[in-house]
């Protein structure tokens, strides 16, 4: 029995485990890049609708006085547009979200694989990658979150200003009139977590 | 502000991701074959070493009787090599099967992202991959506990037998005799986890 004389294949199993685990940490920066774009994009999209919301809805408020009903009423459906595509937008950024949360566990979980396997470069790369990711995607939340901030803010006005616009005079012929609900005070949809 | 009516890039960025999620199973399942591949091949050579070890342990006892102190002792260094080797290779085998495991927590995260990004049929094809290893890996490791339940046995034998002796007869002039430590009580290295 020619034990200890025998030819290890351990070389060969490592090496190859080890190209493997690179192949899984080329494809994860693949996929975290893809979904990382995604993310970013949909939430610049999402904040750019906030304020193109803010700003309809302060010049529906200035204009309001000026108007005829008619006018009044063509106005507000841009407004009620801009809302719907506001909160369409939100939502494809909170699918996006979930996907790029999907593939920063999946580079986590690469960058572990081939640290493990002996990828040390590759390892890192991944781990780098991931950090500039988040670093990017926070900075892009802190300007939705500025956005909405704004809106909420705008809103809190315009409740004052229609109340006191409702004490001064009588209503003006049920012309529509931006309804403030519960809805459109911005949650905590950009939380950190 | 023309809302509503500008173009989305959902369709792009979706079809994307879901390239990118493809990739990644791809990569993922290379890496499950390469380690399922490593973690059996080392599982079934360390049964070998065990089922060695036993035989050459049987062989020794046989024939201390019939030999002299010098045939024992050479008899007696192949049975530690046998030993050596056994712990070297199991040794191997749970470094494998680390990486395997690794590998499985991957490939579950990769076939979920498929799923979640539509490639349904790379999320199951992942999925089958991961059943089947599992299954083999599993028989292999039956057959390993086997042997090490084989090889306890043997050492149980051994010691009831040793007992006997050392009653009936005098110790036979510091020959080597198989010692029986904790170590060799095989332990429940091969646990389902």
């Amino acid at each position: 029995v020619p034990v200890g004389q025998r030819s290890e294949p351990t070389l060969s199993n490592d090496s190859l485990i080890k190209r493997a685990a690179c192949l899984v940490t080329d494809s994860t920066q693949t996929f975290l890049s893809q979904t990382t774009y995604a993310v970013i994009e949909s939430l610049t999209e999402y904040t750019t609708a906030v304020y193109t919301l803010i700003s309809l809805q302060q010049r529906y408020t200035a204009l309001l006085e000026k108007m005829n009903p008619n006018e009044a009423n063509a106005i507000w459906q841009v407004v009620i547009g801009a809302r719907v595509q506001m909160t369409n937008l939100k939502e494809r950024y909170l699918r996006y979200e979930a996907s790029w949360q999907r593939a920063v566990s999946i580079s986590e979980m690469a960058a572990e694989a081939a640290y493990q396997a002996g990828a040390d470069e590759a390892s890192v790369s991944v781990r780098n990658h991931i950090q500039l990711v988040q670093t990017q995607v926070s900075e892009t939340r802190e300007l939705a979150l500025k956005a909405e901030a704004q809106l909420a803010a705008a809103q809190t006005e315009e409740i004052r200003r229609s109340i006191t616009e409702d004490k001064d005079k009588s209503p003006n012929g049920g012309s529509p009139r931006i309804s403030i609900s519960d809805e459109e005070i911005p949650e905590a949809y950009l939380r950190e977590d």
